[in-house]
């Protein structure tokens, strides 16, 4: 298995505004993206990658930089979304910080100034109805699958509700069909750490030349327990103090999971934007299709009913855990959808999404090798 | 089942120093503590109550200000810890903020200043050995019983392991022989955002006439949500909007339990010391009595084989799970120290040691019982 080796994101620009959810539009907005393979001659090898919280549409090889692509293990030459097969899309959503248009990018109804705070709350639908214009504007009428872990699984499954005619297959891993409240308070008290930094400036932070680090170095923290097991957090942390005997210091590092978060917010808060991170935790608490269908989950995914899903959990994943998974399942199987759903037995939380655990890439591969035959036939 | 009435917090001074496990020293102190109930002839009907985080030593009845005590539901006349039968003591650790020495008490080392961030680290240890002191001042040889949910089960256990002939039963509830990596990830999160403050000052910020409290407030929130299971807060606030819709904004107040977290945190901004915050926090961390047995918590209690135990843990509790208790029994087995636990099925999480279940106040009520059964024999 080889890289898919170098590659040089693109943009392409949308002049038509973007209707949002809210009731506000994206004037206008730039989408910074990704391929990797060949688009085949009948338009239909396509494979649409939804990225999560921090990634973007870097998804595999790597830039001149040497950034490694985030889904770098799963997609590339005979790897389990094979390139050689596929045409795969890598797209940055609107509201990052990436490339895309969002909150760092000049404000059209303010000059010289960059949005900053003011860019409108974009949603998961909006993120998606976006994405399916790019897709448009490359020529492809329906994608053969999108696929997306995390907050990028909800994306994939909005597919299904809101373009269920332009994609075939949905792969929705590691997700949820909307958050619990205890998901929401966790981004809550992440976005009261960056809102009360006060190098925050209201949200105006760039034009006063500040950064609230302070505040993005707690979210990031706190989202990284999310992401990890307490399982795996013992076996690689543990008690293990960083001098072998304690300091006594209610300030210094003494035990090495201090040293290891501390060490993760410090990069966070270096590269990404603070507005970018309030928009998509908001993003992730209002996705709710059930609601939008009067409560009901399997109603939401009436539209979906052409449509073929995989639907795939982590036994440790206990911010979006297997029984939310299963909701999904659940909701589709009313519906008399095809749906496979695995709860692969996985012992590093919601991480497991992003690592080639040998049955998770394994069952990827095959279901890829499945849509892969639907297409030759 | 009446109340104990209108309480008054008492003081005793002490003049030797207090050695604490750092190797520094504490060089006088005053606990805060009350009593509730009558000392027999025999002064064998005492129980001691060690207090968690944010507690102090009014565990019952109420102040002149109406304050009720945090363990009213389980203490007075004919409640399960029955103050017509026990002399019970609750105590203010050293450290805190609630009138015993903490950090905002006078620094004997720096005239006119509050210790601040100079005030030592304490550790569960040295808290135990400051309360052993304070019941031999009371008159007390040996106590009837120490109790203690959360941290202040790590006291009671602590008792057994320093002061085992001091002490006959010990109840230790919701508790864990040490914390997991995730527990000192969430404490060290907590740390973080109030260290960070710009009005933390390194501790000193009673003499700039400041007070850290939007780290307080993320600290506080952060808390809450580990105190709560995830299920109770489906149940309490789900998904719910504050205004039926959502207004899309990612800095005002969209889901009920936004609105719920930022009140709590404001509550508790008000009247809890920030460096208080940060030693506690840090005495959770050390605790670690297998560590000091060349990791083995069998060996640990060694020490506590003349002692009885009740070990009580709550099906929802992910802060201290069931697991952690069983732990400690398992060490307890191992030394063929008489123990019995209880595992309550209850879904409030961690906070359901505070809380009046009636399987876990009947159990409380039935050991108690028979805890004054022995001592009348």
């Amino acid at each position: 298995m080889t890289s898919v080796g170098l590659v040089t994101p693109q943009a392409m620009h949308f002049a038509e505004p973007l209707p949002l959810r809210s009731g506000a539009q994206l004037r206008d907005y730039t989408l910074a993206y990704e391929t990797y393979g060949t688009l085949n001659a009948a338009r239909d090898n396509a494979v649409l990658v939804c990225h999560a919280l921090n990634a973007s549409h870097h998804v595999a090889g790597r830039h001149a930089d040497g950034a490694v692509g985030w889904w770098d293990n799963l997609v590339g030459p005979g790897k389990p979304l094979d390139t050689e097969r596929f045409f795969v899309i890598g797209v940055n959503n609107p509201g990052s910080c990436f490339g895309s248009t969002g909150p760092t990018s000049p404000n059209p109804d303010a000059p010289g100034q960059p949005y900053g705070a003011d860019f409108p709350v974009v949603t998961v639908e909006d993120w998606v109805d976006a994405q399916a214009r790019l897709v448009e504007r490359l020529g492809i009428d329906r994608l053969a699958a999108v696929i997306g872990g995390s907050l990028g699984g909800m994306q994939a499954l909005a597919w299904t509700i809101r373009h269920p005619a332009r994609v075939r297959h949905c792969l929705a891993i590691a997700t949820a069909p909307s958050l619990s409240a205890q998901n929401i308070a966790f981004n809550e008290v992440a976005r009261r750490a960056i809102v009360t930094d006060p190098d925050f400036h209201d949200g105006h932070y760039l034009q006063r030349g500040a950064v609230p680090k302070r505040g993005l170095r707690v979210a990031r923290m706190l989202g990284h327990i999310t992401y990890l097991s307490d399982d795996v957090m013992d076996a690689k942390f543990g008690r293990n103090l960083r001098n072998g005997e304690p300091v006594y210091s209610t300030q210094a590092i003494d035990f090495q999971i201090e040293s290891y978060l501390r060490h993760q917010a410090d990069k966070f808060a270096e590269y990404f934007d603070a507005n970018t991170y309030l928009l998509i935790t908001r993003a992730l608490d209002y996705f709710d299709p059930a609601r939008d269908a009067g409560g009901s989950l399997a109603r939401a995914f009436e539209p979906a009913r052409g449509n073929r899903f995989l639907v795939v959990s982590f036994t440790t994943d206990w911010r979006f855990a297997p029984e939310r998974s299963r909701e999904i399942v659940k909701a589709l199987v009313d519906n008399r959808i095809a749906v496979s759903y695995a709860e692969i037995e996985a012992p590093h939380g919601h991480d497991a999404f992003l690592l080639d655990d040998a049955r998770y890439h394994a069952l990827l591969r095959a279901t890829f090798d499945r849509i892969a035959a639907e297409m030759a036939a």
